[in-house]
């Protein structure tokens, strides 16, 4: 039996690229997303319909009243939703456990880094520093972590990846608004610019 | 103002008497408890009557389909809920952080130790450094961890805590089973033996 991985699939461009890319390596893998409140919960139309294309697990765990203080979850103004990474890294890590995964992939990249602390290698080191203190045998992997965005999206390309079945606006409107922090991103991306 | 601590209340012995030990120190005090599956939810009831007998806020976080595979949730045979302690104290560190509390406190101590990788000073330490890599101002303390469970129970009778108002059992019955790992610990504590 193939050694299973678990994907954090959000339906953003850096996880389904990561996924296409997990995949192309042979990996069996099974996904999952997170609804915790946030407005942009149609990205997990995006990542649920692609999973179903490939033919994969994908599964939604609820987190209610956990976070809030930011633009994503309510009228906060920063686009970081505090500690966000922890917590549904953690929570993938039992799940991963519970299922004979032994290690979980996100897609936490360069592009990232700058504006959330939780998408640092010294982050993701002290976590698995963390996790194995804990005495779970779970080993959180973010194989992007020095990628910037427009690579990933270079990569994806070469993958096969449809960018059109990816989402990534913050505001929860139907159509991206173009102006937030992941509109902007995304444009840069698919541009080819860091 | 006084410098908000949030305080993560099961409605067992250990969190119930460090609840009691904070307010005899004076700090400000909110509470949480997990509903995450647990057959014994009953100790929320208990949790919740301490938190409106002491004029307290208590919230219950839900989270489901994240633990699994051990007796305290389903079938499983063993009483480690694999990394639950990681999961509920990220989670009380993003809540803390949206209310400005500075402190998260638990009551893991030493008569768990054997038993829970994730209630040593390791697992504290590494979690606490995995929180400050992710830009969170939070710090969690537990300050129990070495202190048998008999110890904690001579203290909290010295603090006025009846001990009825905590419950323990494992199994979800109504009446204490007086057989599983949980009510063995409490019995042995009460009656004052490590």
């Amino acid at each position: 039996m193939k050694e299973l991985t678990l994907h954090l699939l959000s339906g953003g461009i850096d996880s389904t690229v990561l996924l296409y890319d997990l995949l192309k390596q042979g990996r069996t893998v099974e996904c999952i997303g997170f609804y915790y409140g946030q407005k942009h919960v149609r990205e997990l139309d995006f990542a649920r319909a692609t999973c179903r294309k490939l033919g994969l697990r994908y599964d939604v765990v609820g987190l209610s009243n956990v976070f809030s203080g930011c633009f994503l979850t309510n009228d906060g103004e920063g686009w970081v939703v505090p500690n966000r990474n922890a917590v549904l890294l953690n929570i993938a890590v039992a799940i991963a456990k519970s299922r004979g995964a032994r290690t979980v992939t996100f897609g936490a990249n360069r592009s990232d880094r700058d504006t959330f602390p939780d998408c640092t290698r010294t982050f993701v080191e002290a976590l698995n520093y963390s996790i194995s203190c804990a005495g779970i045998p779970v080993v959180v992997e973010a194989p992007y972590l020095d990628k910037f965005k427009h690579l990933i999206v270079a990569l994806g390309r070469g993958l096969g990846v449809d960018m059109g079945s990816t989402w990534s606006c913050y505001t929860g409107s139907n159509e991206p608004c173009g102006e937030c922090l992941a509109c902007q991103e995304r444009a840069k991306a698919i541009k080819g610019v860091s």
